[in-house]
């Protein structure tokens, strides 16, 4: 079906969420159906829904450690717990949102980076530098990004991206939506790719 | 290496138990690990670890319905939302730990027409019909089993191997250790079995 996209609301802070951006294009590649990247606030989901940080759940975190090196294993991947895990991501977010409003092309560029920096690399996704550095490395000036980050038109974006996922069903990251059919989490991606293929 | 077995921790009234018991053996025949399957009583594991049915979260209910035909269909099996769901599968996870000690190579068929009944054919498995027919199904007197049911051995079987699965890190189903590695799910079984193949 010529038109359709697969919509990635994702969340710099989220686990699952960095596995899935390094996975999303391969996807989109053996499928022909493109990616629109849209940086979401996931502790505002969260709230908005009444779900919660699996990592509350001690078993479940535990689990999580090593269920993400598994991962990593499997895609070939770097990861690493973050020192800052878990951290509120909002500047993050907004700085996406910044990029798509001012960039959009740079936008999967730059969210890769910052994912990179945060789960590889051990970084703070939310300085200035950090964001700088991902901007630069998408061939974008950094300056006009980290100008707009505070900017209410960039607040009002992440808020509205937020809140349309929220009505559409999400409740946690990654969730990725085709149509209105909601696949949630990475390891939905095959899923995904198998309902792309045969509709 | 030799020795190794996949444990299979299930419960009849969870959707993601079912899906995986369907896949389970061919896990087991494609990497050479037997699996010993292992009834809990979930309930009891979301009692002790503080987690709770993923359902009372309204997005997450509305999206497992379309999850699981997504699997379903992914793996070429029935499956309906059963009219009895959620229920209280106590006395199923008993007649299945009769089994166990009674009749434990007849185990994996029993919880299988158990899982259908309750999954495809929208039968109450923790029916005296159902486990009756379910038992002759793997060629065993049906008698002994519904009459082991409530023996205090019944009981303690079900109680000691919850127990040992929350002790271990389960906090959900299906759970399955391969030694002390946790796979937590039905869309584990890939890196499951991937792991089986590597280590």
């Amino acid at each position: 079906m010529p038109g359709r996209i697969i919509e990635f609301f994702f969340d710099i802070g989220s686990s699952y969420s960095y596995l899935a951006s390094t996975q999303i294009d391969g996807v989109a590649a053996r499928t022909g159906v493109p990616v629109k990247w849209r940086p979401f606030l996931l502790g505002a989901v969260f709230k908005a829904t009444g779900n919660d940080l699996p990592i509350k759940l001690p078993p479940k975190a535990r689990w999580m450690v090593g269920d993400m090196a598994l991962w990593a294993k499997h895609y070939g991947i770097p990861v690493r717990v973050p020192s800052r895990f878990p951290m509120v991501t909002l500047r993050a977010q907004r700085a996406l949102c910044a990029v798509e409003r001012l960039s959009p092309d740079a936008l999967p560029t730059v969210a890769k980076a910052l994912f990179h920096a945060y789960w590889a690399d051990d970084q703070d996704p939310t300085a200035d530098d950090t964001i700088a550095a991902a901007a630069r490395g998408a061939d974008i000036d950094p300056a006009p990004i980290l100008a707009a980050i505070d900017a209410q038109e960039t607040k009002d974006l992440l808020r509205a991206t937020t809140d349309e996922a929220v009505k559409r069903g999400a409740f946690g990251a990654p969730s990725m939506f085709v149509g209105e059919t909601l696949f949630w989490g990475n390891d939905r991606l095959p899923l995904m790719e198998e309902f792309l293929k045969r509709s």
